[in-house]
């Protein structure tokens, strides 16, 4: 079952001053899929915080997939793309141009966002928007992508879809 | 009102030796658009002529958004993705790859675009194609998501299309 | 008639554990299209045996078109967008951008490619999926805009599509 961290951008939730909604609708979603919550954080838009936390939810929470919501539109407090390329060691552009490209005839603002996908060890980081619409609209293209890419991650099943490889080195255990 | 600058990117165009015809496209589409024309030039194909003007167009002239065309092909003089990515401050993908992927059907050649984006102070810089008919057909792409994104830049805008935060640290005046 | 090098990158299939079907696919394909067949190696997953095949088959061989096969998924040993992009001197975004968003209506899982492509002298490098079917999936989509952006790297057209400009400094001879 994949579990899954949550980190949410934004300097007036962290605060307190707005609402958070887009936990609770992540959450739901995530239930939907038949994947479990790991847990979710709050934290400004800042890059070492978010750094931090999806070190933390990676390597000590060994979350197969960390899905961060917010801080990747044009604001200039918005570095979430940013924290993201730091801490990944490869990238996985197929997310990004997806969401932006998959979604930009519900809107064609879809393609402000800066959103960046990316592997750290055995877990898969996906930036989404701030907000829950937008977040689970874009969620939706590519959610039967992810699964099958954290297999190939943890060496469960062989690359480009070939039959599994069971490559020893890089099992979890 | 969202004051544009244009830059040419043309060896032959610079030295005179052809006429150049994507300034008054360009200056005739950002009319009918309702956004103003603040200046152009035509510069040789080459990277710190390119980011000599887009710093001047950007710090100096306080553009709001900055229009290249030109020098976004596979020829070796071609260098403007390169000297754009070493001005801005932050990568906007979503224009360049909408401009490519919603283009591809008018021709596929679409793809031979190497445009990129992105944010530089108060200001977006976008990269079009040469000529003046690729150059609009890119930016009826892009042309809605444009006026939104500047606003959000220059924090009259919350992020990610929530209501207006209206950061005043980001404010122009 | 553009000469083609095929570089496969697998671990079983450079041991000769499993059969490679690629390169006889990738030939036919080539032959197809009418562009002649330079050569094929089959070499492991990691990087500087991929570097080196790259440099060979463009320095040395004067390849206008090398396709690699494989390496481009989510797995640990999957090298070959990190090597691409070592040794190519431009990064040409459309070829992998058009190939995972226009094959997405094929399959979902086309965004689990990490397929990059770009541009080393005078020669077009561009990464493909492992499996034949995926590749040749993914050369349909990008073959027309293949001699097209050959012609222009080596100086035969102009950029943008506009009318030759025979820039004498690009010519091969």
């Amino acid at each position: 079952m994949i579990k899954v961290a949550l980190i949410i951008a934004s300097d007036t939730r962290s605060r307190g001053e707005n609402k958070d909604e887009t936990i609770p609708a992540l959450k739901e979603y995530i239930k939907k899929q038949g994947w479990s919550f790991l847990g979710a954080s709050i934290v400004p838009d800042e890059k070492d915080a978010l750094k931090e936390k999806m070190i933390f939810y990676s390597d000590t929470e060994k979350a197969d997939l960390i899905l961060t919501s917010g801080g990747t539109g044009f604001a200039k407090r918005d570095v979430t793309p940013e924290a993201t390329k730091e801490v990944i060691e490869k990238e996985t552009p197929g997310f990004p141009e997806a969401m932006r490209m998959k979604t930009y005839d519900i809107t064609p603002l879809s393609i402000l966002s800066r959103a960046t996908a990316g592997i750290r060890g055995n877990t898969l980081i996906i930036n989404l928007p701030g907000n829950p619409k937008g977040a689970t609209e874009c969620l939706d293209v590519i959610k039967e992508a992810i699964p099958h890419g954290i297999e190939i991650i943890q060496g469960r099943l062989g690359t480009d879809g070939r039959t599994a490889e069971k490559l020893k080195q890089n099992r979890r255990s």
